[in-house]
């Protein structure tokens, strides 16, 4: 199936038989490893997203420094609005803002939906030269803001606890941000599809905001639209693999709209995800990733014991449940990965 | 059963049979209201706190101003560490800080556990003092955080998302945080029996960081301190209600402690939680504090959908899934609380 050397991970994403559980964390490319802050310290951070050569370099670091089983290129979730046209500011210490968000009909109406050819040419250009570097030692994860998450920054503009603005949106406006998720769904598609023609292996959407909402409303202003891009996307055998951070109560709907892998974060107890979304779906996750600030031997054990919850049988990749955390040491994470490697062949014997 | 006016909330807390569901909003007495505002300009948050007429005052603002069925102290939960000695900062910019964390056995074992009587007397004051400004109107709500959510604060010390410290504690020393919480689970039980000798009503417990915890640990290092105190409380008939934010997964383990009444948040389908919880507990919640910013129809339509949600019978106590925000309009609030009484008489025909 595949000229990979390493292909735990897609196999592991089709359900199908694994020697060991394959592993990779979320923002795995990050400030938590020297090597990733020395080339930060030349460039700032929109521009290592936008200057391809940068984006390889940082993106295969954690395959050869912590030995992940699947490389994730170095992007952002945000380059989608701002390929529609928004500016965007990335300020590490305030985290990133539209100075002019969307609050209007005109506004929204006023949006291209983005043109992955014209405006997102640079993270093409980063998969295709990330994966002549790889020389296929991993899997390649391409991926995308889920359109209810784009919608929420884009209409925030900045940090915010409540989400006031988007769900004042939502209930007053509720045709005005249809039209807006749907734009950012045609957007969101095309994208993905760029990333997969480009080399990408398999994508992950990633809705990041999916469980601020109450379960009635996230079913229809963000799962409609995942299932959407889901069934209409030619994946052409991609795994797609949808991460909704929180949306606990919802995990069997999640289930239902035809991706390969749902990722899950800590507080979804996996065992009973794994009865949850039956036979059909892989499960990635789930630690939390602020277990990675315990010693190596306590990291070992929460590893164990996240192995154990899933249990014998295909289809799990270990990850975090949520982005590594920008001040764990490094041998920690090694630490994980190591520990997943020696402890998951248990899970898979063939008898 | 009571000489209460309106005892409509004591009664939904007892699933005992009411006329119409009773409301009130988790923070009512807080700055989205002017004449809150008109008293916080002349003291700041800790000397209202500390000062048991200006607390009265403001727990009775929302009762004449917005109608709620139910009054609650002013206070804030971080009073029981300040009770044990520790130093606490609160500034609105930053929000609540103690300069010196906890963060080693030695700090843990020097802490004693909070004497209500001789460091908590203001509170005590403020709810005696409150009753009787009331005159048996409504109901006075007591209340204490959790364990694990002071020892989160006491242990972080300041603002996370990851709750890096606290975890990490709790994996590579659990015996000392299980001491520190056990002291905490001493002083909020005594604080909560002292504050329903003054004259509360009823008591909440907030677990505002539960949800934070992957479910086994939540049972471990939350919800068997929660079940400690509830199983030796002295409440004398005064119903107790856990408020566990965001723990979706873990309802059936709450609901299995012995509290009267389970606060949910809003991303847990109110009917999914009543078939969870079963005929022994009752629900309090669920609107999505945001939604207060739509327009008075749009929060009427939500308020009607929550109690479809809820259905008929017993046991039903509409409130926010979590505080009120600061900057909603007063009359956003009164709109939602005449919504519950308009709308929920339907709920509650005794044929």
């Amino acid at each position: 199936m595949s000229l990979l050397r390493n292909d735990l991970f897609l196999r592991a994403c089709k359900r199908q038989y694994v020697e060991r559980t394959p592993v990779w964390m979320m923002r795995q490319a990050g400030r938590y490893l020297p090597e990733y802050r020395a080339v930060r310290a030349k460039a700032d951070f929109l521009t290592m997203v936008h200057t391809p050569e940068l984006a390889a370099e940082v993106t295969i670091q954690p395959v050869d420094l912590i030995g992940v089983d699947a490389a994730i290129i170095f992007s952002d979730i945000l380059v989608i609005p701002e390929a529609m046209g928004m500016q965007l500011i990335m300020e590490e210490s305030r985290g990133p803002r539209f100075p002019e968000p969307i609050r209007s009909r005109e506004q929204i109406e006023a949006l291209p939906v983005a043109d992955p050819e014209h405006h997102l040419r640079y993270v093409t250009d980063a998969i295709a030269m990330t994966k002549n570097h790889l020389r296929d030692r991993v899997p390649l994860i391409g991926f995308a803001g889920a359109p209810w998450t784009l919608a929420a920054y884009m209409v925030e503009g900045g940090g915010t606890k409540s989400f006031g603005a988007i769900k004042k949106m939502m209930l007053d406006e509720p045709e005005s941000l249809l039209a807006l998720l749907e734009k950012l769904a045609l957007s969101v598609r095309y994208y993905l599809e760029a990333q997969i023609d480009a080399g990408a292996d398999a994508v992950q959407i990633f809705d990041t905001w999916g469980g601020i909402l109450a379960p009635d409303h996230f079913r229809k202003f963000s799962l409609d639209f995942l299932a959407d891009i889901v069934a209409k996307m030619r994946s052409e055998g991609a795994p797609v693999i949808v991460f909704s951070k929180g949306a606990n109560s919802t995990l069997r709907d999640i289930a239902s709209i035809g991706a390969d892998v749902i990722g899950v974060d800590w507080t979804v107890d996996l065992a009973e995800a794994k009865e949850v979304v039956g036979e059909n779906v892989a499960l990635q996750g789930n630690l939390d990733p602020a277990y990675l600030y315990a010693s190596p031997e306590r990291i070992r054990q929460e590893v164990r014991s996240i192995l154990r919850k899933y249990g014998k049988g295909p289809g799990h990749v270990f990850n975090l449940g949520h982005g590594i955390l920008p001040d764990v040491p490094p041998d920690h994470a090694r630490a994980m990965v190591k520990a997943v490697k020696d402890e998951s062949p248990l899970f898979h014997s063939r008898t």
